[in-house]
């Protein structure tokens, strides 16, 4: 048997945030209170993977997860990056927009190798023989799905539990396909993916209060991932002008503009100047925009980087992973009973 | 004291259903089953408005509501008008593209004449003396909001509760600028407004189960409001067309094609056609479609007509009302139960 949400102490995941706020540290508390810490290992090298699984395991021996980008499909029109480039002139020096896998291959084997507990995918489904290698592994399969439609796919891919993420979640959309993606609050999505498999879920986007958590408990969800909620964690690299942001504004949209697939992040210049030209092209522009994004956080100009966030974000509390994650529980247990009071 | 949400035997409002679903004997059959049923008075005259509240008094002594659109602004750019009614020129005879305020004042008047238990609002805020005059009647006022800055708006003007609006519900947006919508999912939009109001709040969005009414409860709200699945119930005068189209269509989409105020319907030819083409403009496009939808309801015709339905609507149940409401309540019972095991 793989690890299942419903072993959790307190049903709470720390979402993977990739791009810097997820560390060991992080992970490795939020675990050690109960919940599921994760690591994000999209962007990062194998070297850099094995550093942090390294890191978790020296701070706890409980159960945690790495969450790994599916290989991203064919590479976009060309054409339609250097366009993209060509209006990107003025914001500085821009990377190369290559195609490449992230070594997607380098770093499942690295997760199976190490024997993960839970190694859950956003972007699609892994292969066959990759979930196999890491069920023999015992790591547990989870997907990100946005749709009834993904979560039937991803039930036939042998998944062991679903991420169930709504438009409301911050960061990048999990959707298969990034041309069409689901774009479905997260309660109508989980009754709607309920009702489609059987399998048990892990309910993502927007919940940032402990009544948030007893809700998805309530609408189905074996456990609540929850991410802009731990991005003022102590333990969160969280960028001083990202947690800044995150307290002082408040619009979130959804944009290609920095990856070149559809993300939550706070609005910001460059998401409001440049989100209507870019086009659907994963992971190109995230090498064209990286120079940009990496001057951005060396003059701490929060107009000019991705300050990925979702829509409940201005709740977020600043406080050590562990609190965190007892009030989240304590507060769902008094939402609970207040619900059933009412009913 | 006004009606109260928490007072409902059962925490279910059926959503006033505009345009045909919602009918005296539907909102009859939600309120003596021990919820709370719902007339829509937008688009119809007063007169139709009191032959509505008597045919509900004539089936139960039970409170019910009554939903209103606020005053709409002033009129909009008629070139725009123009420009859009231009793209329209092949799908038939177009309706006068005028700006009307629906009879507001008349309908309101009649409204605390007839001393109705709840009163909501739709697009705004009603102003303070109307609020006052409602009052009076021993009316509560219930304003719908789609952001905490409306939330705490309508506060301050007096509503007795919210309907909180999340962005999966089908029909109309309620937001209050129909430029600047909110397009928040109804779990972080609860968390959102129940930190910013004290008020009691009535969630509303893709909710079509038990489950779901259980999590909005968890989430804070004193009831669930519910559309979409009771659009197939036996009381509702929804077309045939339009419940062939919940049962065997998938996708919605936000839309201005129809009325020219964003509303959330199922994809067909003409939201697919012409929704990039439509300007903000209420009422005026609704008056310049009005005789293509009649035509097309006239010949059964799903691909021109407005499908309003929200994103949970396929799992809609054909039964009558009064089943519905009970099976609601019994899921939700035993939702919060499992969820509290879990916990």
């Amino acid at each position: 048997m793989t690890f299942s949400p419903s072993q959790l102490e307190h049903p709470i995941v720390q979402a993977p945030m990739g791009g810097g706020p997820s560390t060991p540290v992080l992970a490795a508390a939020v675990s050690e209170a109960g919940g599921l810490g994760f690591l994000a290992a999209g962007y990062i090298a194998p070297a850099a993977v094995r550093e942090d699984l390294a890191a978790v395991r020296a701070f706890t021996g409980r159960a945690f997860g790495v969450n790994l980008f599916a290989p991203p499909g064919t590479p976009a029109d060309p054409a339609a990056v250097r366009r993209y480039a060509a209006t990107l002139r003025d914001e500085g020096e821009l990377g190369e927009p290559r195609w490449d896998d992230d070594r997607y291959a380098a770093k499942l084997a690295l997760l199976a190798e190490e024997r993960v507990p839970v190694v859950s995918f956003t972007f699609g489904c892994p292969a066959a023989a990759e979930v196999e290698a890491l069920h023999a592994a015992g790591t547990a399969v989870w997907l990100t799905v946005t749709t009834p439609a993904e979560a039937r796919e991803a039930a036939g891919a042998g998944a062991d539990a679903l991420v169930v993420q709504g438009v409301e979640a911050g960061g990048h959309r999990g959707s298969f396909d990034d041309a069409a993606p689901g774009e479905i609050g997260l309660l109508a999505l989980l009754a709607l993916v309920r009702d489609a498999v059987e399998l048990p879920l892990v309910a993502a986007g927007g919940i940032a209060t402990g009544a948030g958590v007893a809700a998805v408990l309530a609408a189905g969800a074996s456990a609540a991932q929850i991410g802009s909620a731990f991005m003022l964690a102590e333990e969160a690299a969280t960028l001083p002008a990202h947690r800044e942001a995150l307290r002082s504004r408040e619009g979130t949209a959804l944009t290609r503009a920095f990856t070149g697939r559809t993300a939550r992040g706070l609005v910001n210049r460059f998401l409001s100047e440049h989100g209507d030209d870019a086009p659907s092209a994963y992971p190109e522009v995230a090498h064209l925009t990286a120079p940009l994004r990496a001057q951005a956080r060396e003059r701490d100009d929060a107009d000019a980087m991705n300050l990925w966030a979702g829509q409940a974000h201005s709740l977020a509390r600043e406080a050590p992973a562990a609190e965190l994650v007892r009030r989240f529980a304590t507060e769902a247990r008094e939402a609970l009973a207040e619900a059933a009071r009412r009913l």
